[in-house]
Parts: C-alpha cells; structure tokens; sequence
C-alpha cells in the first residue's frame, strides 16, 4: 500500500459508492472512508456498509460523520410524511436532497485537507441519476474548481474530486464491479427498505439496480421484498 | 419587508458578519440568519450573536447548525493543544480551518434551496485575510458557479453568495457599519476570549478589528483584557 497517495472515498456501502470504493482500492490508493449520517430512510445502509469495509481490513478506517439534514424538509428521502416516489416523473425528483453532494463534498475536503489525501472519489453518476443536479460533470467541474483555489491542500498541492462512475450506465457499473470482485451481496441501494431490511424493489433505485444487473447478465445477489417484472 | 427576496445570512455576531447582517437587511432581504456551532474556541460568539438579533427581532429566525469540524485537528481556533498566533506569520495561518467556508457555503445552499432564497450573504473578507485561501474573490466567484449548475435553486431559479465587504479593509468595514447604524458593542471578535468573556486584545482577529476603528476614527466599544499599543 503506498502512504504517499491518500484517498478520501465517500461511501455510503450502496452499490455506486461500494464500486467506487474497490475502484480506488485497486488503483493503490490507501482508501479513508467518509460515510454520512445526516438522517437519511436508509439508515440501514450505514450498518451495512461495514460489512465491505471489513472485508477490506478498512473498518477501523471509516469516520462516520453525523450531520443533520433534517431541517431540509422538502425531500422524502429524509421527510417522512413524504412519499417516496416509484419512478421519478418530475425533472428533478423529489428525493433530490438540497445540497447534499456539495455538503458531503465540502466535508470531504476538509478531512481530505487533514490528512493531506490528493483524492476525493465520489460515487456519483450523471447516467441514471440526470435528474440530480449534484450528480452532473458540470458540477463536479466547478467543484474541483473551487477545491484548487478555495482550500489550503489545493493551492499548495492539489486536490481533486475524482468520480469514475460518472458517465457509466447502471449496466457498465456493475460490470466494473463485478470484473473488480465487488461482493455486492454486502451492498445496499434501496430508498425505502422494509422493517426487516429487505429492499422494496420497486423504487427508483432498486428498479435502475435490477435492471443494470439484468442488462449486464449478471443475478443481483440481494433479497427483495418484491421485484419488479 | 418584502417576503419574495429572502436571503440566508452566514452570522457568528462578529464584527465582519453583523455588518453584513444589517448590510442584508438595509438591502430589503427577509434575511435568515445562520450560526454554524463547530467546536470553535470562541463559542461565546454564539451566545452574542443573539444580542444583535434581538436587536433587530430575528432571533427566532435564526438557525444554529451543530456540526463537529474537532477531526480537523490541524487548526488552533479547534484544536486547544495548539496555541493560537498573536499575528499570522505564513501565508496560510494555523488558524485556518480546513475547508471551512466551503462546508458552511454548502450547508447555507441547502438552507437558501429549503427556504426558497435567492442569495446567501457570507461576510468574507480578503483584504486583511489573504492568507485564507477560503475569504478569497476566485473562491466566491467558483463557489457561485458550483452552486448555478450543481443545486436545484441554483439550476431553476437561481441563487448567489454575495460577499459584500470582500474588498473592504477593516477600515471600510467599520465605516460601512457605522453609516447602518450597526451596534459594535453587540458583536465580538476574539479568538482567544478570557475566561471572563474579555477580547484578548492580542490575536489576529482583535489587532486587525482595534486597527480598524482606530483608522476609521471610532472607538471600539468591546472591552479588551489587553490592548496593544
């Protein structure tokens, strides 16, 4: 493992971020994991995501960072009394969660500024997820370009978000994935799991994880409540 | 007071931020004020920042975001281990925290997109904090396109930090706060306050504050443990 090329890796242990994750990995970066807490249905998916990290000897790496989004209560993602929609059907969905990338990223920064990491790999995708705004090259772009010349590490020796799934479909991140040896019977993608953890199967996210499994010939190792035909 | 222009308010009730907060409000904003509790040394700030809201009948208005930045260890405003500089001696002071305006800018995003607001004023300052990569004109300006193409609000109907005293020296600062009308004696600035809630009198923050006043012709109406001659 090279100490010298530190990566800051948001992982939230979903199937993107997870990808992302190995990705970086393999690249020989010595990986720090930054998982949110801000709130969110999926709370599941925190718990989760330490059965990858174990299994990469990364568990006592990962810094879980609480921070209450709570207050922004236009999204059903984190505000219970609304529905989570099962197909997005509005330009820019309703479990969009304002600012939520820019936050994590900003966060990311910071941490990535302690530990002198010259990564931030991020699990964003622009393909399935165009609806987001936060989930776009254009932003990444600007970003990056806010991280070179608004913090300490960038003007004296570079930091740049990374985002290598950015312009992949659902199908071809699961082809990386499994080509990488991604266990993805330890990921978890769904927005609104059942009390026992199962995932739904019918909502935004498990239908686009269904179908890139489909699409790449592969069987998605998770159990589902339901499952789309 | 004209509810279609709302603007979230970046405001820790010191000097530089309360003359923005009046600025915003002397503009017409149905200004929401925005305090981060970030584990500073100067949480007394807090605290004060209520007078001045009073003051102006906002402090039910107010949002105090808790976020803990103790895992960035390497700055002397969190970390207590560490002395603070009576003046910055590099170009980018101990006093710096890692990524810190950038993570408050995103927060203040969400903010400004749950609420619906148009601008975010965040007051900055380059003149006398060029060492800070963060209170720089390219930060604003890059941060202002992150948010144009990476938010909801920023995508569909717009939104904008304004830094209106980023070109201001402590001098023009105070002579624009005293032409609002705004109360110094409410605010406060030190990084290094006594135990009593006295201003130290000594660090950067206080020298550059007294100096201001004193070439603006003012007395600063703070009470000062020590001050330099």
């Amino acid at each position: 493992m090279n100490n010298s090329k530190k990566a800051v890796v948001l992982f939230s242990g979903g199937l993107d971020s997870t990808t992302v994750l190995v990705y970086a990995l393999k690249q020989g970066y010595d990986v720090y994991p930054l998982t949110f807490s801000y709130g969110q249905r999926h709370a599941i998916e925190i718990k989760q995501s330490e059965r990858t990290l174990e299994k990469y000897g990364l568990l006592d790496r990962q810094t879980i960072f609480s921070i209450d989004l709570t207050p922004f209560v236009n999204c059903s993602l984190i505000n219970k009394n609304l529905e989570v929609p099962e197909f997005a059907e509005n330009r820019i969905p309703s479990t969009y969660v304002p600012s939520r990338n820019l936050i994590f990223l900003s966060v990311a920064s910071g941490f990535a500024e302690t530990l002198g990491a010259e990564k931030i790999f991020i699990g964003v995708n622009s393909v399935d997820y165009s609806g987001y705004p936060d989930c776009r090259p254009e932003f990444v772009e600007a970003f990056n370009k806010t991280i070179a010349v608004g913090t300490k590490q960038g003007v004296e020796s570079g930091i740049k978000v990374e985002a290598p799934i950015l312009n992949m479909s659902k199908k071809e991140i699961v082809e990386l994935g499994m080509s990488l040896g991604v266990d993805y019977s330890l990921t978890h993608s769904c927005y609104n799991p059942t009390p026992d953890g199962l995932s739904c199967g019918v909502c935004d996210s498990c239908r686009l994880r269904l179908e890139g499994f489909r699409q790449a010939g592969f069987t998605d190792p998770l159990k589902y409540a339901a499952r789309k035909k």
